[in-house]
């Protein structure tokens, strides 16, 4: 058992560096007995914080012993690497001891003709199973659901359940709900092990169930599953087909996960990441992030193109060139501040039709004012460092133009996004830092063409 | 029961249309018909997407009625406004109907005088139990935790415990496991109800006690709490004193709960952001956002002291200030990748002291490369525009600088600040755009004075 948190801390760098320093030496035996002593968590941690050969090392060394929990737990990128040096026999023994749900999510990227095979080893209830997780869509409720569960005729008697329970041997060890169905399998309801534990044995089980659980279709999308868990506190969620017949079970286990990851996808697309590339090899990352480097090149070359229509002023007052960046970069910051916001909360269900007036004008109102704060600290600046007035009135005004307009981007563009179906979160950007490079050099030059040539 | 995932968009745009009219007209019956056929979750979301001045007619028409736990699903802000209006009667009362640790949470954010207030309000053994949920730190294990549980003595048999979950009375609803402990009221183990169910009554309870369960010190911060839950895929975990005596237990929908706050931190941090401000007022968020805005200005001015230094330069080859933005918003946009990926690295423990070097050499060789890729490009196109060979090769030259500069204040930024520890993610951006604005302009402006004047 723990004590005082060292759980926390299982694979220390320490660790990592002796499996290494093992590894290096051919120390096998040693290695072998590092990595047991893990959990599959942390074997998990450890093949990714190694590097790319030694991890190869690793897993030719364990190749029998791999405990199939840890392949769930790996990244993306590191799981390919590591399923690549498996054949299909190997596979095939790892998904038979998973849930289906974990099964499902080892093959569903192997390669068509792999996962064939790997399926091909597998017994036909399993693959049967397997198959219809993999049939449902991608990070659907279906691909989630695990099948395992206890489920019971509404006929039965409390005494009749707890009987089944003791009897039964291939019931999951982690049931917390007992789910009734009718003669047709449709659902009727779900009781709490706890409630039932402390019921007669004679009472019907339709006296204590719940009828008002909620349940999930098969091809509900799974962030939607995850505000569902979210806003009703589950632990557990039933997984229903059109016709409200019980298939399956998703656990929040499963739902902490999704979460993560939507969390990571949406802050990854705001830093112009297509994807977690931690533990992808150098090329894949290059490719991946040029394809972004290429959109946002597009973005800086409009902005220079309408510098460019002022070469002239610029010639004449060489200060509006050294100038020029502080607007566009605080219309950037600014407008930055507001998607974040606004992508957020549309991701949480918390800007919706209801409220998005009222959201603009406040963003508005909010660059409004902090246009005023910072046109009066940096007009005052320009003034002083210049000793030109008119060149201060222009700076501030121009800031004042660039972060209202900021305020304007930072909202419309995600909302208008959102509603013509393309994810806010990876494209507001750099549709905002146009806006505001453009609005931002075309202000504080135009503005000094018109009152200071 | 819901059909077809109509549970999953509870509150509609139209709803809280409906509900806006109906409080216009002075419909109050209908006003209160909408919000209480709502679950807890959706009569929050209702407050949280009217407007301020709805919002407290909403609360000033249900005051009494108000579901308690509705109030621990308010947005912070929206809650604190909620509850200027409640006096310390009703907020004592809402506190007696909750957990401990949703009561906790409740009052942990009033102020002094009002906090001592409600607790004055509540019974002796409530206002203990809140006590001492509000003497741990803030966002501890502690604080999370709630006190009902069910904790039997290790000598006992199943059936005894069987027995003693029948009669009592007070037992939460959702119990998963029986904890077990010693004489000394020190932690034994856990069993989960299932196993309990499946065992014959004179068995003793220790013989299927699971000793081997995580348990956090009530001390622990959340987030490392979370990453227990995650590592090891737990619905609940004890948390324990300093001499292993059970405390409490939490449960993961506040842990979800908790991924949710930190996950949200991390991308408003990113974004400039310091908190949640979609429902703060107008005048908060300004204030909020102006702090850093005026960070954000600062490093604007350092660049363009930088620009100023070559002013000569500009004024000859006017040419320089159309192109100069490009080089540093390259530089800018390649840098916030590296931030991105190495600021989720580090808060989910993915980037340790055992492969910091390698993830180091790996950004700065993507930097180098994407450096190369669009050195040409850029380097092609203002030979094109400007037919110039010199200057494209100077621009290119100075793209290569500025993504190997932003490469190395990508990664070393976050991992210097966590060292000394500070919070990578809410001033890493602005010290890489830093970087990288000033290597950007340095670099083209610099190369240029040698090569081209």
């Amino acid at each position: 058992m723990s004590a005082e948190g060292d759980l926390l801390d299982e694979v220390t760098p320490e660790l990592v560096r002796r499996i290494e320093a093992a590894l290096a030496d051919g120390k096998t035996e040693e290695v072998r007995d590092l990595l047991e002593g893990l959990s599959p968590t942390g074997q998990a941690a450890v093949l990714e914080q190694v590097s790319e050969h030694q991890r190869d090392a690793l897993v030719a060394l364990l190749k029998r012993d791999l405990d199939p929990e840890m392949l769930t737990e790996l990244d993306e990128d590191v799981r390919d690497d590591v399923l690549d040096q498996l054949d299909s026999k190997d596979i095939a023994a790892a998904a038979r001891e998973l849930e289906t749900d974990d099964a499902v999510n080892l093959l569903e990227d192997l390669p068509e003709d792999e996962r064939q095979e790997v399926l091909a080893e597998l017994p036909a209830a399993d693959r049967a199973e397997i198959e219809s997780g993999l049939a449902y869509p991608d990070d659907s409720a279906g691909r989630l659901m695990q099948r395992s569960l206890v489920k019971v005729p509404d006929s039965w008697s409390v005494g009749q359940v707890i009987d089944h329970c003791r009897e039964a041997t291939d019931l999951p060890e982690d049931v917390y709900d007992i789910f009734v169905v009718d003669q047709w399998g449709r659902l009727s309801g779900s009781v709490p092990l706890g409630r039932m534990l402390r019921t007669k044995r004679p009472v019907p089980i339709l006296d204590i169930v719940d009828p008002d659980i909620p349940s999930v279709p098969a091809t509900a999308d799974q962030a939607e599953v995850a505000h569902l868990f979210r806003d009703k506190n589950l632990v557990s969620c039933p997984v229903v087909d059109e016709d409200r017949r019980l298939l399956g079970v998703i656990m929040v286990d499963d739902i902490v996960d999704v979460i993560d990851e939507e969390a990571e996808e949406d802050l990854l697309k705001m830093g112009g990441v297509a994807s977690d590339d931690m533990h992808a090899s150098t090329v894949r990352t290059v490719r991946l992030r040029a394809i972004w480097l290429a959109v946002n090149l597009l973005t800086a070359v409009i902005a220079s193109l309408v510098i460019g229509q002022f070469e002239n002023a610029i010639e004449k007052i060489v200060a509006l060139a050294v100038l020029m960046p502080i607007v566009a970069s605080m219309g950037g910051n600014a407008g930055t501040q507001t998607v974040t916001v606004a992508v957020r909360a549309l991701a949480m269900g918390e800007l919706t039709g209801a409220n998005m007036l009222r959201f603009i004008a406040k963003e508005v109102a909010v660059g409004g004012l902090n246009g005023i704060i910072f046109a009066i600290c940096m007009g005052g600046a320009v003034v002083a460092w210049y000793h030109d007035w008119r060149l201060g009135a222009v700076i501030g005004a121009a800031m004042i133009c660039n972060l209202v307009a900021a305020a304007l981007g930072g909202t419309l563009i995600p909302l208008g996004l959102q509603k013509f179906g393309v994810d806010p979160a990876v494209s507001s950007t750099v549709f905002l830092t146009t806006v505001t490079d453009v609005i931002g050099f075309l202000a504080f030059l135009g503005l000094a063409t018109i009152f200071l040539l």
